[in-house]
């Protein structure tokens, strides 16, 4: 069936690549991806496939049942753009001024559909059912993967599985990890409240300057004191900002930070050890200290079930060599919502063109040849997790 | 011999307030007094008193000899303005936007001028010869007295005085002080060159927030730790400066401060352990740092003898009740550099009016009665000091 | 073949238990084993195998060659006690006061001289070459392994493999780990040498307590912002001696601590930063800083192919759920130094007993049945990488 | 009259020598002064003078009316000797082995005792009342002073007058200061009670070396920061201790150290911002620490009318330029008490012999002749204070 499967896929790649283009020459921002929802909207529909839209937002869910009973697997699409201006020289350029897809997420689109198109045609030989998730607003917390949970989306799902195509990874290699492979990235703000004077007389204030590098030095034991180091835990100061004339003594200073975790109990531990040293930095220099912890997207922690599985199905596709594991990445990503719920794994796959740039960059592009092995990968996937 | 001055001074009263009044409305900032000086010049000149301009800057000096030998002794005053808006509402306000006789300099002229016009009346009978040294340029550093010194301004000098008439002090009062009265206030600016990177990935930086940090924290061990407590200093950072995006780590931090002495061994000793502590961060951090220390006016270090001296002669003036020691101040005054010079002291007159504002208010102003008390101490001071 | 192979070693299990109580009975401490050593010699002589004595010391190492051309694979015991007074009321208890085998070393070495009796017997329908390395001091740093290889242990040696018996871990289940399994253990002595004095006099000393604790506070951004997050590694300060009366200031302060890595970059950064830490601490504060480092045994670092094969190995013996992937732990072996020679891995075997004790403890002890297990996977391992 | 006194004085002088010479070689440590006691009531009782033995422990205090009404002034000498070892080689050297007089209390017994005859002597042509308390256990906390005033010895008092010979200062020099001339000297001890561990495993700790080297660095910002610089503070911390194997962590620390001011607002400040500080570092390591502050003597405050008088009485027996302004020094003095009850002043009488040594050495001793100087000064000021 596999085969079937992947005979369909070479036939649609074309198709593939003039779904991606259209997509790139149309660009819509997270929260606002309007078109692009009746795009993939009606591509399902035109296919007679059952779809629903409005899912959590922009979001666009369509099933296909196999004609045997089975798992339900979900395969899950980002679709929204960023606010950067494409530099890129090519046909397909984004037509949106200062919008573009420069993190592949119309890829994912365009391969998610031709996949999807081709089970569907098989689907009367197939066992299962098949779920085609397509996410908006991935790109800004708090996300479009929890409100389209919400609505739903995993009804009934055994198992969801997802990749991102990599434009500094070598198209042919697929690279996993089992357990966390991107990072829960959180921010926080923190305001001393001192009682500035004039530099010659710090008996008559609260030296907010000399407050916060106290609270800065004393947060460097949260990671090297309080966190078991075999865990990874990051507390960075990007901010610190107490701006004055030189000979006064500072009111207040403001800094802000991030943390980065995998493990939820060490972001837990983080954020309630932050407003511990804080509450004891306030209370030895007799001072205020307002501390805000906003969090964005949990960790992507993989289920090592799902990314034993998916390596094989992988490795059965691209050779044992190509299909690597990884070290977890401090990105983030909202398709850790998922697997909160139900068991799964996020994978990347090389997507490397010719001239490559980073993700977010405005000369970022991928090798579209990438998408056809993101569909194999995920189609059999989906069609292997039957057994 | 006092009886006649003060005799003339009582009657000169009205003209030292129109003088005074006269330079109120008419107020020019530090290095630009040159109508100021043209004035003093005129004053002296008119009365064929010998007066010489253009001393070191716009400073100005006039000197009276006595009819038979003896000491010289020097008074000063300075006469420069502050950049200001003037918010009194009287008939002599200030008639130039954003310039104000903010801080009494124009009292300090009047009175100098009136005595030095007595004197110069009594000069027959007197022995000695007197200096009245018109300085520009007090309020803003490298200020005017180095360059009146170097101009010869206390050629032959024996010793001086000079006061300041002080608003938030009762008229009748004079502030004295042997040793220490003003301190010196020195700037520093460090900037920590670290190396940023992402606020995921700190193995890859420099933390410059950190390091900062960490040097703010060891310079609290300067005053607590290197200066013998015996010894006043005075160590304190106004602006902490590292302003990035709350996931980055920063390349550089930007610290300003200033330090305050009394004693020039505990300021030399100051500058030389902060540049320490510098270097000890800098390498146990493998960074770099850019220090520069800036040394404003020193400190103004009374004699003791002439200290003593004046407080006896203000007894006789104004009662022991009212002479009074006053603990030193932290603010600045180069009236410093004659006394590094020549033996003297500097005493503060209390100038309170009615409605009493700081040195430095756009409402400052002073009891003009004070410049009566304020020219017989030191008409007093100069021809007792010939016993 | 291995189905003889285990044959041969069910049959074996009561002379393991008889060798081990054997052992039990007379424990002697490391690099003072010369009746162990002795008593593995004979067992090999009386059976006609080549052996070995005084290899790098009390080691011994016997060689069994198969009947035809293949590859080389070594198996290690550890034979050495440990200075803990046996607590144990148990016929084969401790007859030497004061000595124990209170890690398991005595069931490593009667597990593998059955084991080896075993291959001996096959040995004729065998390929390849099998070493049975008996390594003496494991538990006392520099240890055995290091000198043993330097006398040619390792000579033709394609793969090792080593097992530990493990208390705590029940029966039946094995546990590996691709990459670290057990950390590297050093050991740092700082000696502040300050100036000390009088209490009321610190502008006249160098306070070697404060800046010790600021050497403490610097130290806690060796793990905190040198080292790669997604790296461990832990620097812990045991001990801080500054004894002295209330009201002097101290002239020295000994500090001592510990490091534990896993990777030897981060071992060599965490010895290089903390010297450069301390560089600056001295610059700073004008003073003196004795540092040494002393590296204890390496980290146990798994070779990744041999690890997933003994996995496999082990899974056909024990089945796939019990035989998981562990985290690391932060105690030391010398295991380290075989596998930066050659391939190989090292893995715990569980070996719970009824009333268990931890490693070390003086009521120690193994359920025996464990060591057929460990002789099973060992055994298996040696022949099946053959293929 | 003043000629008479001096006169008796000086015919006196052998008998101080002889006296400060019996007392040299039987010296009583501090609250064991029974002998002592007894030697001086008998001194007074053999003259008719009215004394009282007991005071407040063994302090004796004795009383001589003038022949008509007056001021009541208070004269006070120690008695008390230390634990050290006479090391001395002079035929008065002390007969009680392991206890000496090494601090010129003997001395001071002998000035008081002669002078107190002379005035008795005198005391039908002098007006006032002459109160002579010779106090024990001056160098012993909590000291001898304040149970005497408890007692009554202050009673009717209307001022008290002082001195400690000083072995290290000319013979001829007397030092007086306004104010504060000697620090209240305070003492403090910190527990940490953190959770300990193995060194490997922070995260299961609360590591107490880090706590409390952050404490040691916080304690620097209290003179730093909470301090006018203008008055002096010193916080020291003498012992840190927390002596653990290398590979642990501290489950506590022990610190201790001495607070040293003049100013009782800042001794008070000090108390209570140390325990600030604690609390804040408590509160942020979740730990608990333990603290206990035990004050001292207070700081000696002189009164600065009666240290004038005295400045002037000095003057007119040893000439001005002998009569010095001294720096406070940061030792104690139980004198303190009597000067928060009655004003007076304590001052230095030069005392240096020919071979000096400093107080409390071994083979400290005085210049005799300096006994003279003070019977003079201490009766020319209970004298002159009369007018």
């Amino acid at each position: 069936m596999k085969e079937q499967l992947f005979e369909k896929l070479d036939n649609a790649y074309e198709n593939m690549v003039v779904i991606r283009r259209h997509l790139h020459m149309n660009p819509e921002l997270s929260f606002m991806e309007e078109k692009t929802a009746q795009f993939i909207h009606d591509f399902y529909a035109d296919l007679g496939i059952e779809v629903k839209t409005g899912v959590g937002g922009n979001g666009v869910v369509a099933r296909v049942k196999g004609g045997r009973p089975g798992k339900t697997v979900a395969l899950r699409a980002d679709f929204d753009a960023l606010p950067i201006q494409d530099e890129k020289d090519v046909p397909y350029k984004s037509t949106v001024p200062g919008v573009m897809h420069a993190c592949g997420h119309d890829g994912h689109t365009a391969t998610l559909l031709q996949l999807a198109k081709a089970i569907h045609e098989l689907h009367e030989d197939l066992a299962g059912e098949y779920v085609f998730i397509h996410q908006h607003a991935e790109e800004f917390a708090p996300g479009g993967a929890k409100p389209m949970i919400e609505d739903g989306c995993l009804e009934g799902v055994d198992a969801i599985f997802g990749t991102h195509l990599w434009s500094l990874t070598p198209t042919g290699t697929i690279e996993y990890s089992a357990g966390p492979i991107m990072a829960a990235a959180d921010r926080f703000d923190i305001t001393i409240k001192g009682s500035g004077g004039h530099g010659a007389a710090p008996h008559q204030t609260k030296d907010a300057i000399v407050i916060g590098s106290q609270l800065v030095m004393n947060l460097q034991q949260l990671v090297s004191r309080r966190v078991n180091p075999i865990e990874s835990a990051v507390l960075s100061i990007g901010s610190f900002i107490a701006d004055n004339a030189f000979n006064v003594i500072a009111d207040s200073a403001k800094i802000g930070g991030t943390v980065r975790t995998f493990n939820p109990k060490i972001r837990d531990l983080m954020e309630r050890e932050i407003g511990r040293v804080i509450d004891g930095v306030a209370l030895g220099n007799d001072c205020t200290i307002e501390f805000s912890y906003e969090r964005g997207y949990p960790a992507v922690v993989n289920h090592p079930a799902e990314t034993e599985f998916l390596k094989s199905v992988a490795e059965n596709i691209l050779g044992v060599d190509t299909v690597v594991e990884c070290k977890p990445q401090m990105g983030g990503e909202d398709f850790a919502y998922y697997l909160e719920v139900v068991p799964g794994t996020f994978f990347f796959t090389g997507a490397k063109p010719a001239d490559p740039y980073p993700h977010h960059h405005p000369k970022f592009d991928i090798d579209e040849h990438a998408m056809l092995l993101a569909a194999k990968t995920l189609g059999s996937a989906a069609l292997e997790y039957q057994k």
